[in-house]
């Protein structure tokens, strides 16, 4: 019985591995579960730009699906197919008990980027925004402005490691954190 | 085989149920794995008093257990042996290509709770407060100012769900949201 416990969790994880679902029109079906994935940070207000706008600042919460995630522990890559999911979600101030600082409310999009190197050849990765409650949404395109940033500035691959803390080490440990995005 | 895979996930749940683990003096063994639980929210500089010192703003992210967190979902309640956990992250602005806003860095501590109305018999509940990498600490206690707050203002049992936003609409729905702290 020394293995039974193992071998349940790796079938279950083999079984259970969520793929990207995407229909005749390259449409990805929203994924279900993406508040069970693995986390991997949070930001609040994040900007990118000296002049980005100056509206309600949104928490983002990010994701990765768990069977990418543990395969990113093993290689510090992501396989084929891995999907990595971000929350926005509005922030409040004083309410409830609570008198000073932010917390999370109500979801305003879920965006979800998958990686796929024969549906998205040039950067292997593409972005699907789901507005409110969307079941689907098509892919913004690999000439938009998201691809071009992350390709340029994210630490592994198209997917922004170096503001994921736990991630950090496991990439630079594999040789795969680019040595340009270093702070 | 049609319920081949939802079986082999209701036994690997079974078996896997993190359980705390406490030393013949009461401490508690940090729980190893609590970034992979299921993420519940997170906060920035969260203050509870208008008198709160003005330290550097820290986020503070929580999680469940997994198979407490989905007895909650079907019942509204935690069970017994749940355990809730919080990370301290220290908050950095511009680093790498980010210009404004908040994210996360290094780890400053993990605060986690446990649900053990035998050992607790007060609040039901306790906490324990692992500064840096401590493997192992003691209760706060039941006399601590911790336990008489949540006690008193949290909105499910001693744990804080009014700042949970999948979880509110389940308790409200169970009926276990604390009537006297809705907002």
């Amino acid at each position: 019985m020394k293995f039974a416990a193992p071998l349940f969790l790796l079938v279950s994880v083999a079984l259970f591995a969520e793929q990207p679902v995407l229909n005749k029109d390259g449409q990805l079906q929203r994924p279900a579960n993406v508040r069970e994935w693995i986390y991997l940070s949070s930001g609040l207000g994040m900007q990118y730009s000296a002049n980005e706008g100056q509206g309600p600042k949104t928490f983002t919460n990010v994701f990765a699906e768990p069977t990418a995630y543990r395969e990113f522990l093993k290689t510090g890559k992501w396989p084929e197919g891995a999907m990595l999911g971000m929350e926005v979600r509005k922030s409040q101030t004083e309410g409830s008990i609570n008198k000073g600082g932010n917390f999370q409310t109500d979801l305003i999009a879920l965006e979800v980027t998958v990686k796929d190197s024969k549906r998205f050849p040039q950067d292997g990765w593409d972005y699907f925004a789901f507005n409110g409650t969307a079941q689907t949404t098509k892919a913004i395109g690999q000439q938009a402005g998201c691809n071009a940033c992350h390709n340029k500035n994210a630490a592994v691959e198209n997917t922004f490691v170096q503001f994921y803390p736990t991630l950090i080490e496991v990439a630079r440990a594999k040789g795969t954190f680019k040595k340009s995005v270093e702070q």
